[in-house]
């Protein structure tokens, strides 16, 4: 029996567990449709390859990929990651240090806890991904949501909240693809949001998961490649181009900053499984990243259009949603009269599930009239058949 | 041209990198003989059977292995972790719960972070490991050391500590061939520290990673399997029985300080590389665990009689040294008359690596007249060589 009395510090103490992991971790009922994940399709990991080149490092390389490593990651790694972000993305200046983290994750959670003493102030979208808000607050971050339009943050809002938080040190923004609303941010407000963030001396947190993922549209430069004086940590991930499981992401931002980033990766887990890094390596030296991914983009852009499709032909009017350009992700948002509590529960009870808006609001006890749906991972047919429940499910509420 | 002014976290700017860590990256020069490395015998590492099983994985079960996953850990092996916990330590009472971290390196992160505040205290042994005391430091924890005997902490001088601390929320503890100091701590003494703990209402946290590597002497209970009032939270690792580089711990604890622990692994990494977790899972439920277990003691007993016979044979009788019984370290006290940092220097100069005692204090400013030295990494021949090397370097200040 347990005659304790547990002293959780704060900042755990009033964290809450991702609805979303809890949405998934009840997805056990295999008749549920899920549109709440944010999976990748299981055909975007090149398992052949990758089974290939595990042989092979267990064949010639199998002491360096279990033994202990570098905190900072593969050398090799870290170099293509450099050449891919240069070439590919102009990212990177001399002043910039790239190092692998253990997932896209864990570089957001580093930043806050490298930049940010309990109390200090972190600005997000409103909304953004519920992972890094969980991250911030973790660290015992204060949040401040900006609201957004179609085009990314409103530049007068973001403004006003850097001159009333002086204690605010992070901009965290998803300019592409952004998670959950879909939308990307103009070019004009990436570069306004860069000159802000440069006067107020608050540095960006620039969060590109699903960069790699446009299939349709015109690419819009990163922040980070405008980046010429140290204000921009960019944050990927080889979660959505070749395995998600695997757990490798990475970091590209000013060296200062990102030295001190290691030292907190170091009591973290001393650095991210080396065998997989090794793996992602020869991968990219001996497999066709370009063509690879140029494949997983057809295949979402086919999977997003059926969805579009499905909802064109049978939503009503009144319910508005997004026409990605790229990513995972469509949201939607019901008129007034539709309560979207009560719409997720019938589309539930036709187990149908989605995300609810207010999970990504920087006070999830707001209200949202929105939700999120996922198109990567279903079938198509489960795409036909869910989105047919979900819209009858609007429909008996009309 | 970088015009920012970084404004760095309290927390993070006053950590240093750990010692051991640069040491290592310092050791490209393959003539130098390191006994600085707490890395496991490459020989300790199965790799013929993880070679096969990792086929098997990318035949069979692709999809799940690349797939993101829940944050608890992989189910199979949060289960055989929980049954040879409580089968061969009797580990695990009803109110605790078990799940997978990337490494024991984190599941001691999670805890202070989940307990602690900014300016809240853990206590420790001293010396002790450094990598635990920088995770407690990056969580913005205050440390207090306490002194130690061949059979471990002074229990008056704990008490006086608690009693004083009132802001002390963990104990952090290695009972089992502590690091770096390589004792053991007696029955008694653990007994007395779980009482005292449940009397001042601290968490005792249990580091258990070289416990599997005892090769001499008699088994000691743990302190978790007295744990009837939840007091002891319980930290082991695969690092030194399968693969470091892996990265694969797990935590027993009292559910709910480990549910708390849950959330914050959540934001750190999301999950562990769930194809190893699925790895460790079939190679425990295929391979025979105790027979590789075995070969690996007897490989330690070979390794450390080495060192010890080669340290009796040429080491000045001033010098003393640990005898021990398990786990990867010998401890070494200079007397008096030889200054540690000028000793140690000289043995680099004959290209003999090993970590200054001070690495380990509470306050790295504290001098110390120790260091450690590894024996499971280096051949036999540079054990040979390298103590010969250290020998001459302390006879040279005699």
């Amino acid at each position: 029996m347990i005659t304790m009395e547990y002293r959780i510090s704060d900042k755990m103490k009033a964290l809450k567990p991702s609805a979303i992991r809890e949405i998934f971790k009840a997805l056990t009922d295999p008749t549920i449709i899920s549109f709440a994940a944010g999976n990748p399709s299981p055909e975007s990991f090149p398992v052949d390859e990758l089974a290939r080149i595990s042989a092979d490092i267990f064949r010639d390389s199998s002491t360096a990929a279990l033994q202990y490593s570098v905190t900072e990651g593969y050398p090799a790694l870290r170099e293509d990651v450099k050449a891919r972000l240069a070439n590919r993305f102009n990212i990177g200046r001399d002043f910039d240090m790239t190092i692998i983290t253990s997932g896209g994750q864990q570089g957001i959670e580093l930043l806050c806890k490298t930049m940010c003493n309990e109390g200090d102030t972190v600005l997000c979208e409103e909304p953004s991904f519920i992972g890094a808000l969980n991250a911030f607050r973790s660290c015992g971050a204060n949040l401040v949501g900006i609201p957004m339009d179609d085009d990314g943050v409103d530049i007068d809002a973001l403004e006003s909240a850097m001159k009333s938080n002086p204690r605010a040190k992070i901009l965290y923004l998803i300019p592409t693809f952004q998670n959950p609303a879909g939308t990307c941010m103009s070019l004009e407000k990436r570069k306004a949001a860069y000159e802000l963030a440069k006067k107020y001396n608050i540095i960006i947190l620039e969060d590109n998961p699903y960069g790699e993922l446009r299939f349709a549209g015109e690419e819009i430069p990163t922040i980070k490649s405008m980046d010429n004086d140290g204000v921009v940590v960019y944050s990927g991930s080889y979660s959505k181009v070749l395995s998600a499981g695997m757990r490798i992401g990475f970091i590209c931002g000013p060296e200062e900053i990102v030295q001190k980033m290691v030292v907190a990766k170091q009591v973290e887990d001393v650095h991210t499984n080396i065998f997989f890094q090794m793996l992602c390596h020869r991968y990219i030296a001996e497999c066709d990243m370009d063509a690879h991914i140029a494949d997983i983009r057809k295949l979402y852009l086919h999977k997003s259009g059926l969805m579009l499709s499905e909802l064109d032909k049978n939503m009503p009017d009144c319910v508005k949603y997004t026409r990605p350009e790229g990513g995972l992700f469509l949201w939607c948002t019901l008129p007034d009269n539709i309560p979207q509590p009560e719409l997720i529960k019938r589309a539930m009870a036709k187990k149908v599930a989605v995300v609810p808006g207010e999970t990504f609001n920087s006070d999830p006890n707001k209200p949202s009239q929105s939700f999120r749906l996922n198109y990567s991972t279903p079938s198509d047919e489960q795409i036909i058949v869910g989105v047919g429940y979900l819209c009858d499910a609007v429909k008996s509420m009309l």
